[in-house]
């Protein structure tokens, strides 16, 4: 008897090179995003916070997404742009591997955005966070680009 | 010399009783909610495997948000919910800590719905994933309730 | 002067496709049984739960085991079965790798059965649990089966 | 819609002092326990990585049983002794809180275990490792002493 | 029979507010600590991620001092100053517990300062760390004060 | 915009075999070195901890180094000697990687000699730990070796 809850095996994929983009938009007042900008955040400097825990997160993928497989990247990085009420964050994550990089990409960009949350909550609490793929590219199912 | 990035010192706070409830929306096209309904996904069990790792993820926050401080706390609750093309994930969080669950619920809510993503990623990689702190009582700074 | 613990040097041991099988046997009432069969566990879905933990918690081998090398497994499968008073756990890891899983198979299995016992331990404290090992195969010390 | 997963709300309990022992019996040949008490194992001194293995794993409690509650405990002791082919392994958990200790006890002496386990695998696969909770005390459950 | 390792046990002493304070001084070429004083390191903002790395640390500080109780602090403080070939850095840890905090404050210190090395070793791999408590108030042993 | 935070990119580095050596010296009163000799710390076996915390600590190298690639290793090394009133705590971790390892044997001589210092503490307060890069070989920027 087997619980209805599998791992896909990837034993016969190749290991090939791999890409994949996310973004997580947070949504606040322009207030709040104009203090982020001029740096004037209490608890500091947002975007350092927000970069270094995307960053960290990407790597406790396996953690937290518990059907990933444990797989190490080549390379992350995360880049800030800002677009009216909006702070987005892009997260990309490359490497050579049997799987690819969709939900480090997506758990860095989310776990970014929350660190903006929580350090300009004191702001204001109705900020929200939405959180998307955007590219991926490598393995079987081929390129993936988000309209 | 101080690098503009600060924890709250929370040694003077009362520790009182407090509660925050965070809610997730994973958007997707009806007939992936449907598959997800009639538990048909490959991966298996969205729901159970959901729920565990908002639980887990939860228990970990302090090491995801850089500028939290280390709590433990009483309970926590993750229901779901559907509504059209939206799978609805609630966190709610609860204990008598100095300081609140905020992160803890939209950190719980948010990795509950990356889990969902990667176990229905095969189906469809447009999904979106939308994040927002409800409601968030108890301490200094009083009530907060969603409109 | 060294302290007499070493880790094995593996790093003249090819990378070869290895496999390991592990299982926990968990002995309760016939009655503790039953109610796990029937789904009645107050805190809820007992293979579920089990599963999951075991699964993420072979992906935290290298933590747990001091003197485990960090690897990546490419497969988990955590599977069930009953035999009178016992549910039995049955652990298999999988991946190409210069050292073999057994470790992780019977972490698996061991933390899976210890969520069984938290679950249930309000129905029965006296519940006990056996791990052994069951097969293994790839690496230089060859088959092993367990008779 | 509820999953059927809880963690039980512990919000209502006192904070009382609490403690609990758990026995972890490793099976193995006579020549194998007669290596590990000579000090003679290859990897090193069994006793000293399978202590500290055992009292890590207890502060990890958390991140493996899913539903358990986060809590900090007082005091850990592992202590060893000898029966004939068995090792035995008491793990003993202790603090104030408003949950008890049964499994920081059983991780403890589990992971204690499968230390030995690893330590010992190129002598004898086929060791095994019986695992059950001794004593429990404090809350409102009562005491329990296994017969 | 008893392993000569052991957790000091820390049930009967008091829970009162504590404070320990560390320094780590990274030695380098006059020339290193101007690229850092410039921002100009090639990986970036080498005190916003000493700082952040420092503050993530001191909560993972149980995990890595194997005889540490767990216990959460109240506030963590990283501060730099700089002294000729030494950049300073300075980790205050304070809060309500039964033991105190002299581990947390050592354990960010010192991370801060290795991450600080990583940023910085393209640069010069000569570098050392030096790393001492400044300061410990709180608790049954009384205050200390490095001369 | 970005935040001027970078991992640097390694993929188009090729996996070579690679050897990284750290030293950390814990400045000790005669006297405390002579107790850690004897055997007689209350805590126990002060070397025993001290390599397996080294171990483990390295295993954690990229959680705790935030700009740090996750890599595995295929060995490490932890061995003491005395000299004086120094305790010499080596560490050398190698494998085959795309990048080096120096910040794992720095980070585990690091942990290891915070590991001696928790457990002497008692004795004295004032230690001190140094800890540096003694040897590295592999990749593109060669060997190096402290004068």
């Amino acid at each position: 008897m087997k619980k209805n809850i599998t791992m896909v095996n990837v034993s016969d994929k190749p290991i090939t090179q791999r890409r994949a983009v996310a973004m997580a938009e947070v949504s606040m007042r322009p207030e709040t995003l104009r203090i982020i900008m001029q740096g004037k955040v209490k608890k500091g400097d947002v975007l350092a916070v927000s970069t270094l825990a995307g960053i960290l997160a990407a790597k406790k993928t396996k953690d937290l997404i518990c059907l990933c497989h444990p797989i190490d990247f080549s390379h992350i990085d995360i880049s800030f742009s800002f677009k009216k009420n909006l702070l987005l964050i892009r997260a990309e994550v490359s490497g050579a591997q049997r799987t690819g990089f969709e939900m480090e990409a997506l758990t860095a960009a989310s776990v970014a955005a929350l660190n903006v949350y929580d350090m300009c909550k004191y702001l204001d609490k109705s900020m929200s966070i939405e959180v998307k793929l955007l590219e991926k590219e490598g393995g079987k199912s081929g390129k993936f680009k988000r309209k």
